[in-house]
């Protein structure tokens, strides 16, 4: 049997060629603007978790270097979406990530003391992997060590290199711990290794009694990836050569639109009264602090969302709401993953978002422009779904306009926007070029309406060469959705 | 007398002028990426503050539209500087802010209710001109307005126009609202306005019996102040053409320190292990929960300051500690005030926090090179005392390094970085550029040490020539400030 440790003379010299490694590595991701690395650390209590990160602390530029520690939910992170805390929290690109009660925590410490059922943690450990997955496809690169000590942890109580804090930090979290938890924890543990193993993200076992060779251990492991992460093609051009065929929708929603749908004037004011009344009444409703509402416009330029938007946004308090404008990402943004900037906005409890374009600029704009690569694009029907879904989980009611008008209408605003002093700074260039590729976007449209019209958060296609019609509609639709929400 | 009211028809025409006008400016503003607009509405109960803000969303382009609602300091927020959350919320370049319950809520609440002394709030106003000075020498514009009605209210309770929301929301904050309460806040008032109305922002006082009124003066007023803002030089410009006379310091720090003074290998690893593990115990004090720590290093180029920020950081539990390398702004930042990056970065209280190089880069890279105006960098050292100052009193203890080395030994360390694998990273084009203008340099980091050597955040000044020595003093002064501040 080998016994997993290292004298005090090859750890100086181990470490001093790995720090030299590591440094010159941590150097080229920068330089190279390459994805995060992200180290989570889990393992059993007194393995030494905090103290790994201390070495690296030690050796490595920390300027770089981002530690997250989670605990147990608090406060709003309670009623948000489970991983909204983590999404909010990727490090940038170029730099290291450090986890200690990374996504893992909570489900692990739920389910070893009874409080989370098999299934549930199952799904939770499912979820996980699409997380990790789509970090993965979005250039980071995600590393996992379970450091492994025996129950009574001796052989780190008694190791020289043990550190003051240890004893008062370590047991914050798990409070007492006996042997019967210890027995728990670990059969958790391997069930949620045996879960979450993939290719692109193993479990990494490190026998960690001695820390001298659990750092070194570690310090290989995080080199090896580095390197190989920095001899990797950029993610979007590896992704594009692995990605799997295509099928494009079969159904021409956009066709199916009536755009002769009318509604006069008198009518108009009436039904606008009504329903903005209504609706604001159903976010005074006492259920709807509980709730939040994720409101998301799409629809071919010059269709009317903002007017549309208006409407909606007059009759609701602009202290509990947000408007957001989906403009193409910034500098920064572009280097984090592509949802990362969504999941920044979701509303909390209470509240009301407004995206006027959305995440779903993904499979319209970037796919048609060729900003991403086509397997960026087609694998974003599925994390878009995904998205919602986690929404919907956490009591978000998202609701999905695209407004349809036809091109013909189109030409008819443009240029009266052209026009008219109020409106022409809403006309650019780009709106010109975009509609010269019109029957692209269609297709992109009826695939979008296609593959991301769920159950949990349902497109509606809304004909808006009336723009009367469009707005009742809309109204209409928010106040019956979330009317039944409320029930 | 006249009777501030507008009737239905003109307030038709009236606000379809200015809606055009506003859409106009507020294009135009953001093309030029001008520094925002906040509007801050503050008034009576009952006079229509939220309701502003929904006829200003009603006209004008709801994306650039930034709703800041402040009611008192919940969580966090009490036990940080006042203006962390309000420095925290400023809205983006280019775009509109509108407060409702601004930074004056909270004083003026305090003080009507008789919890707050005449003199802190007093002392309140002050800071906050400072805050509204700095907005505004970096480019914002505050707009303040105060809605004046009678203590009944009955003129908006019997508007047409009033909305639903209001009865729901409007009484929130203030609870049950008597004519007493009502004499004392109006007495409060007087005192805020007449303490805080500036050249550069007056309070406007706006009868707002009737909303027609009320909002198209509103109107009326943030269109000339962006009219007002589009037409001005850029700001840092501008102020270069009004900054008063600057006098260099008169003290030749650099030159007063002991370049010679040396620590011996036995000596150094005796003294740094017991340092360290003072500095373990230190912030493991009960009373350091409630404190937090801000170190600051600056230093000469290659004087030392990583490995010296190292000693310190090992033996600090990396959960409770961030390392924040300043580097030049992004194209975001540049467009927001100088501090706000530092701002968001400020340490939460049982945490430490550090800085390797600084904002006193605006008095030292930025002066030197000539990336801000001589008017901003002249500003900024009472800005910056100002900033720590604020710190200090939110229990945060800020102990500040600048590390000293000669020309010569630089020298030598460049061309030994030059030389090593593990260090080339480290030398940049830049670093030989900087050299260049040593003596340039020494006058701006006389200058630093001499105006921003505060009781409340002084400077150290350590000769590193010998690195064991370096960190060593560094060591002892964080072991020896927080020691005593935890006392």
């Amino acid at each position: 049997m080998p016994d997993f440790s290292l004298s005090k003379k090859d750890f100086k010299q181990q470490s001093a060629e790995l720090t030299e490694g590591l440094l010159e590595a941590q150097f080229e991701l920068r330089k190279a603007g390459k994805g995060p690395v992200l180290l989570l650390i889990s393992g059993n209590d007194l393995a030494g978790k905090a103290e790994v990160i201390h070495t690296f602390y030690a050796w490595l530029d920390n300027r770089f270097l981002n530690t997250r520690a989670f605990v147990l939910p608090q406060g709003i992170e309670k009623r948000m979406p489970r991983m909204w805390r983590y999404w909010r929290s990727l490090p940038p690109a170029g730099q290291l990530g450090f986890y200690l009660g990374s996504w893992y925590h909570q489900p692990l410490m739920s389910f070893s003391r009874g409080n989370l059922s098999a299934n549930a943690f199952k799904q939770q450990m499912e979820d996980i992997l699409r997380f990790e997955k789509l970090l993965s496809d979005e250039g980071a690169v995600v590393l996992k060590v379970w450091l492994h000590i025996s129950p009574d942890g001796k052989a780190v109580a008694n190791s020289a290199d043990q550190r003051h804090y240890q004893d008062t930090i370590a047991m914050r979290e798990w409070g007492d711990f006996s042997r019967a938890d210890y027995d728990k924890v670990r059969v958790a543990a391997q069930q949620m290794i045996d879960l979450t193993s993939t290719d692109q993200a193993p479990w990494v076992r490190i026998p960690s009694h001695d820390p001298r060779y659990r750092d070194i251990q570690i310090a290989k492991l995080l080199l090896q990836a580095m390197r190989q992460h920095l001899d990797s093609a950029p993610s979007s051009a590896h992704a594009a050569t692995h990605h799997q065929s295509f099928l494009p929708g079969s159904v021409d929603r956009l066709h199916n639109v009536d755009y002769s749908a009318k509604l006069e004037k008198d009518d108009y004011q009436d039904q606008l009264e009504h329903y903005q009344n209504q609706l604001q009444e159903l976010v005074h409703h006492p259920r709807f602090a509980r709730r939040s509402l994720l409101l998301v416009f799409e629809g071919t330029d010059a269709a009317g969302k903002g007017g549309t938007i208006r409407r909606i946004t007059q009759c609701l308090d602009p202290r509990y709401l947000r408007v957001h404008g989906t403009r193409a990402p910034t500098e920064e943004e572009r280097t984090q993953p592509y949802l990362m900037r969504f999941w920044k906005r979701i509303p909390a409890p209470g509240t009301v978002v407004v995206f006027d374009r959305s995440y779903y600029g993904r499979v319209l704009v970037e796919r048609v422009e060729g900003f991403c690569s086509a397997a960026d694009w087609q694998r974003a029907y599925g994390e878009i779904n995904d998205f919602e879904q986690q929404l919907k989980q956490s009591n978000t009611l998202v609701i999905k306009f695209w407004l349809a008008i036809t091109e013909g209408e189109q030409l008819a605003r443009f240029q009266a926007r052209e026009a008219s002093p109020l409106k022409r700074h809403k006309l650019t260039e780009e709106d010109w070029r975009n509609r010269q590729q019109w029957s692209t976007y269609q297709k992109a449209i009826n695939d979008m309406l296609e593959f991301t019209d769920t159950k949990h958060a349902p497109w509606h296609v809304i004909a808006a060469e009336d723009k009367r019609h469009a707005r009742i509609q809309a109204l209409k639709i928010v106040c019956d959705s979330l009317r039944s929400a409320l029930k």
